[in-house]
């Protein structure tokens, strides 16, 4: 049993959304005493958007979601937590297609309206008898309240439970935006994250959610990362049951969507920055942020070399201001920098000016500063107008002792 | 004090070439009571090839190697550890002025003539004084004999101290090839490792030995990586005296090449190989075979995607045989790979075909594999004829240990 992350926070309180309940029972296929099966019901005509790992080994429910996603309507969502289904060929189609055929059947709706995700050990089979076995369970337990329960059972070697519950105005109407997500390890998104889920209440239609969700993604789930190592599963959706009556939305771009836009940002990026705090082996909450690039796409590349660096990483955990590693990683990153005007913080203190150290710096405070939970690197190198923001964990002993034998 | 590597081998005995002299001190800069600055001098006409690092964010003495390199010739190589002279802006190019200055004067040489290398905190200054001061010992202590000694005093982070000595035949004459070499950490060179040299009494003309060196670059110093993270000094340099006379070499072509550049390809190979065997906190040695690539780079690609997976080499050093995390690591590459016609193989064992689990396999057996020193991954990723090899380490607490206070 791993000690929860230091930077651990409580389930907030969620409101149910109407047209949408949950539940979570326990299969018993790999954990023990605890539920790894939930499912979330969706009224007729919900809305849903997705995006998904871009690591080529992806896994079975990845490729059903993909396919099933251009219809863009959802009736069901079930997950599975322990085993990811994932480089199972033949084994693991018929896992989907009968799980998809069993919740197609219990909730009288299409298959193609039935998303599912699995996560956790790669190369193992499902085994779908335990899995069907379960469906009657889950349907009984049913209900508009079940949020935090359904969000914990979708756990692995995460600590605690993550979930953001946000309000925001269209036109005069309050709607809910709900989400969850998992992840800890195998955290640099592609596209995704593990397995994130946003529900709303509001009228979305399937086209503007996708075109906000994507919009998304880039700033939060592509700009997180744990280890480096891309999930097979990484898989983010968003529906949007629609049961609010409010001013029809036709596009992204409605300026009576500017709040809820506001707030679809808020909690994709809040839902990412939880998968950090997180992060196997957690010490340290660091922000990367790079300017000067010669563009976004650039910055964040550059952000994910500092953010990535094992012996950044492993200096942040030993409190040791130690800039040079960060010089170092903005070097190797393979983009346009110019070393004689690169310039380089830690929290507010400026250390390198012009590529060098700068005069007035003293280390003792920055010293002190590195004792904080919360370490801010910044940089500009010198190029352009190309800025990024990545969040990401240190380096401990922890991620270690939870990685060498996550099997056993 | 860290224990010395598993993999730890000792330093050859290396035979004295034709035309070279070395010697060691001790500056006091930053390491007491050990030799921290070395001398290599070589006789007229000796003609050097060299590689180095692509970071961006370069050490200054780099950017004087780079600068002289051109023409060819050398007849003095110095090499400082403890401070790298990275980021030090003027004062890092007054440093390598005042150093080249003064090496010149001492044996009577061009500047031009004069390399330097530095290894060590990046950020920090030399303090060329203590250089300077040191440089008339350096001359006295020279010695054909003093290989070991010279390669000992530029380590850092290094366990062991690292060389090899080959000999090869050019038409009837025997030539000598010693080489040493010094890393352990911010290990993934990119055009070459942290500090390599590479001394021969053969007559290779520069731009031969160029050639070659570029060529083998690719398959030993470029196909490592213990940490993923590039150097800002790497360098490797080779030196060929010219004292042994044997039949004129006018391209790398030339047949009567052939022994010599089997030997030159085996020494940087080997060298290359000790860097990883000193990688910090090493418990095993990992050969990643990737096959079926789109190209030989693409190959090279996944293979380091694989070696540098955290997870992939927590599971190593817990001895789990965990291949999922080899597809994972495969698949994140961005490179083409057909997961569905995949095969992964842990040593000998088939563990995966087509994609998923290889109903022969037997885990047992793997899992008696995984306690050997050695492991080897290879995979076939069913797209073309690319291949690549790669060596790496596994992640152990000891990493963690040596990188959370290198500068305390």
């Amino acid at each position: 049993m791993i000690a929860p992350s230091p930077f651990a926070v409580d389930f907030p309180d969620m409101p149910p959304i109407g047209g949408i309940r949950l539940a979570a029972t326990s299969t018993g296929m790999k954990y023990k005493n605890r539920d790894d099966l939930m499912m979330v019901e969706f009224t007729q005509g919900t809305q849903v958007a997705g995006v998904f790992t871009k690591n080529a080994m992806c896994g079975i429910p990845v490729d059903w979601c993909r396919q099933i996603l251009p219809k863009h309507k959802a009736r069901a969502l079930v997950v599975n937590a322990g085993i990811a289904n994932v480089t199972t060929g033949e084994a693991g189609k018929t896992a989907v297609k009968e799980t998809v055929m069993g919740v197609s059947k219990l909730l009288g709706c299409e298959e193609d309206e039935v998303y599912v995700s699995s996560t956790g050990i790669i190369g193992a089979n499902i085994n779908t008898d335990l899995l069907i076995k379960a469906l009657p369970a889950l349907k009984e337990n049913l209900s508009p309240n079940n949020w935090e329960r359904a969000a914990n059972a979708i756990n692995t070697t995460d600590t605690f439970t993550k979930g953001i519950s946000l309000k925001a105005d269209i036109f005069g109407v309050e709607v809910i935006l709900n989400g969850f997500i998992k992840g800890s390890g195998m955290i640099q998104p592609n596209m995704a994250t593990m397995l994130g889920y946003v529900f709303t209440d509001a009228k979305i239609p399937a086209s503007v959610l996708q075109d906000m969700l994507c919009e998304e993604t880039e700033k939060s789930y592509n700009a997180i990362t744990v280890d480096s190592d891309t999930s097979t599963s990484d898989t983010v959706l968003a529906f949007a049951t629609g049961e609010k009556e409010h001013h029809e939305i036709l596009s992204k771009d409605d300026p009576v969507l500017a709040d809820f836009r506001e707030k679809f940002s808020q909690i994709n990026r809040e839902l990412a920055q939880l998968v950090v705090k997180d992060g196997e082996g957690i010490s340290k909450f660091i922000t990367v942020n790079i300017k000067g690039a010669e563009s976004d796409k650039a910055a964040r590349t550059i952000a994910l070399c500092v953010a990535n660096s094992p012996l950044v990483k492993c200096a942040i955990a030993g409190e040791d201001a130690n800039w040079g590693r960060i010089a170092m990683a903005i070097g190797k990153s393979g983009e346009k920098i110019e070393r004689d005007q690169t310039s380089i913080w830690i929290g507010d203190s400026l250390i390198a000016v012009n590529g060098t150290l700068n005069k007035d710096y003293v280390e003792e405070a920055t010293s002190v500063y590195m004792k904080n939970s919360y370490i801010d690197i910044s940089a500009n190198v010198g190029v352009g107008a190309g800025q990024a923001t990545v969040w990401t964990t240190d380096l401990t002993h922890k991620y270690i002792d939870i990685n060498v034998d996550y099997r056993s």
